[in-house]
């Protein structure tokens, strides 16, 4: 690496946009979790995807690593630079470069998040409905596979990006996709970057696919005896072919956490928020068969929300639970698991983690997109007790094994980064080499994002 | 290429499952539309999994080319032995291996075609609804990347594959995907197989994801007064919302082939066929508010078919048209298009084309799944004129010049085979490039399909 031959070439594109100061390079060493690393040796803030190109032309000659960055928000330390070299971030490229509502696409710059597109959007009568709760960026959720409260009705990142521009290692740049809804035509490509986390290449452009707002929204809380009958609610629920927009489980433990962090007063029950997207008609069709099923599993206590302000504030109630339940413990710093298996072992998974996770001794509420099969618990570790820490990875052990015992994968939405590049070899087998195998063709002097995703050997 | 020697080691292990005979090879050599090719040296008619990875081991070992076989049913030649080599015909391997309702997936292996699915399937109250028409394989559809009618609502294969096993050109096996509908964990390496023709290894099973039956379906047929009229109507209904299960458009040429063919008794106008699946009062609602939309846009003479035996003639019509089309010039052959675009040019690329085909002095009927701005001309060639070939050529060629001006895809279905090789480099640029760096890295020798999908220099 001859970063300082580099850095005086990039700061002769970039000028003041490359910056080697330490608060801004320190800012880029952090993430939302636990997991840290030394800082970048710059940050760039390019403005056209032809300056990525030329950064990455750049790099590359000089032997550079170059490790993308969005808002920051992952959480398994995806754009921690932990070999050093240019961290690139996106905030000034967050431009929306074409609105078609007619096709319902969208053409927006990477850097843009999802709150600034959807507020864009409010007035066309369309929105981008993946949610992973953080304002994240929306170059970054491709670049992870995002998902969230929303999949089970819209599909994750994989499903709704339908195009990108990408810069290659040496500088190159693709397109992929086109704006036509399908295509038979050659490799995905689309899918091969969406996911791969920095590690091919860099996402400057992405072509979006729209849905209609709904014409009608219904929402609920629900209460459940335990976990099990929470769970086969809703498998019941997906057997029937009622099409729910999002469904979440909250086990006891975060309904207290919630509780006393939105002044909410939920019985201290296992729970499950649903919502129904649709025409009115329907959405009160979908509400009623669901009240049937979920008192078919013992729920009470069921309460409809139907206004807009009262939906608000139980998503922003939802959406709040990592940081409700990171004040349950003052000083912790939070562990989330994110494990996602077949839906019929569901209720398995969540019990059997329950109980591990209440033998470790360190307190761990779940949280869980269960239509989807995906559950957290943010274990609340005390950053100071060697003892907790190693009790926090011994769970996130078991957890990844018992996931992929039961067919499972070791993360559904939270991604790889560093923090679960041990589990890859366990759940891919040999296709981890492939992976290998694609990524030296693409990145054969291993710049992008090295010291994640693939075998290093 | 080291045949004999190769051909002895596969009798070896396969026995009689090794076909040397003429007619064996000469039947592998035909497609279903005018493109052929010589025959393969032998055909293999492996059992398992670990028999196709002693195949490709062994050819391989002496380089000779491999070539996936479903059911021979798709149109760009994708399954022709350009190269000879041996044809692995996945007609023995056609088992359900798994049946996971509660999971809403099953396991299989890729020989079994999607009737024969759907049959195993009709008791669990389940069934697999990507619907190319053709009685394919499973195998090959995913090879392929196919759609067909019920795309608008369900997908294409890219969204209803969720894992593979592939053997891979050196005889290695990889597992991708999970059971779990969701996974971030690393490249999608099942998207990348899904699409790849055969050219980066051979799938040898299937996890599919399921969907629930239908508790009510209605369906009809409707005439427009022009084209556009019947493309409008689909546009506004998407932008409604309002989810249509299945909606194709057959032109005034269509209908008059379909009439003659199934003694129908359409007027001879542009035509919608539309299907709407869900709840009783759901499916109600729709067809009711597309009613409206339709009458908007001078459609008349509606007919409902609520009555399975009704929407099973309907559909066995849409179904036949290519067959119908074909029976309007007895002796011609069928060169199909396959553009798709985005669905605000829908209209416009339909109208041009028709104006193209009027031109050329070749009949060509159109039908389109238009929810998907997919549309099909049946160029009508009559194969002992030159001219008339010729003149086909021209229009595909100018067809798929077309579809890239207007953002779309030269191939919304059908795939590349060699049919559509020559579009590649225009459709993709410097990604073609990349799709090569791939296929070198995961089969060096390039026995994998030789000929096909990616640059041969």
């Amino acid at each position: 690496m001859r970063i300082d031959a580099a850095l005086g070439e990039l700061e002769a594109v970039l000028g003041e946009r490359l910056s080697r100061s330490r608060p801004v390079r320190e800012q880029h060493a952090h993430s939302e979790t636990h997991l840290r690393s030394g800082p970048p040796d710059a940050v760039a803030f390019p403005r056209s995807a032809a300056e990525v190109a030329r950064i990455a032309e750049i790099c590359t000659r000089h032997l550079v690593p170059m490790v993308g960055w969005g808002a920051g928000t992952s959480l398994e330390g995806h754009a921690l630079a932990l070999r050093g070299g240019v961290t690139i971030d996106f905030a000034q490229m967050d431009q929306i470069l074409e609105m078609r509502p007619e096709d319902m696409i969208v053409r927006v710059q990477p850097g843009i998040t999802r709150e600034a597109l959807n507020a864009a959007l409010r007035d066309t009568g369309l929105f981008f409905p993946v949610d992973p709760g953080a304002n994240a960026s929306i170059g970054g959720m491709a670049a992870t596979r995002a998902s969230g409260t929303t999949a089970v009705r819209y599909g994750t990142m994989r499903d709704n990006v339908l195009g990108l521009e990408v810069v290659l290692a040496d500088g190159r740049m693709i397109r992929t996709g086109t704006a036509a809804p399908k295509s038979a035509a050659g490799y995905d490509l689309t899918a091969l970057f969406v996911g791969s986390e920095g590690t091919l290449g860099l996402i400057t452009e992405l072509t979006l696919r729209l849905h209609g707002q709904p014409e009608a929204v219904s929402a609920a809380v629900c209460a459940f005896p335990d976990m099990s009958s929470a769970v086969n609610c809703v498998i019941e629920t997906i057997q029937h072919g009622i099409p729910m927009a999002r469904i979440e489980f909250l086990d006891a433990a975060t309904v207290a956490a919630c509780n006393a962090y939105a002044q909410m007063e939920m019985p201290l029950q296992p729970h499950l928020m649903i919502e129904f997207h649709g025409t009115e008609a329907g959405v009160a069709e979908q509400a009623e068969r669901f009240g049937e099923i979920a008192a078919g599993h013992g729920s009470a206590d069921f309460q409809w929300a139907t206004r807009t302000e009262d939906r608000a504030r139980l998503w922003k109630m939802r959406h709040a639970a990592y940081r409700a339940c990171l004040a349950m413990r003052p000083g912790c710093e939070g562990w989330v698991t994110d494990a996602c298996v077949p839906i019929s072992r569901l209720a398995e998974a969540v019990e059997e983690t329950q109980a591990d996770i209440a033998a470790c001794g360190v307190p761990g509420p779940m949280v869980g997109h269960v239509g989807d099969g995906n559950f957290h618990s943010v274990l609340l570790v005390d950053p100071e007790s060697e003892t907790e820490r190693e009790a926090a990875k011994r769970v996130s052990a078991r957890l990844a094994e018992r996931a992929l015992r039961m067919g499972g994968t070791v993360t559904g939405e939270h991604g790889i980064g560093f923090g679960k590049l041990g589990y890859m070899a366990a759940e891919h087998g040999e296709g981890w080499i492939v992976m290998g195998e694609i990524k030296r063709a693409l990145d054969p002097h291993g710049l992008m994002n090295p010291g994640k995703m693939v075998s290093q050997t």
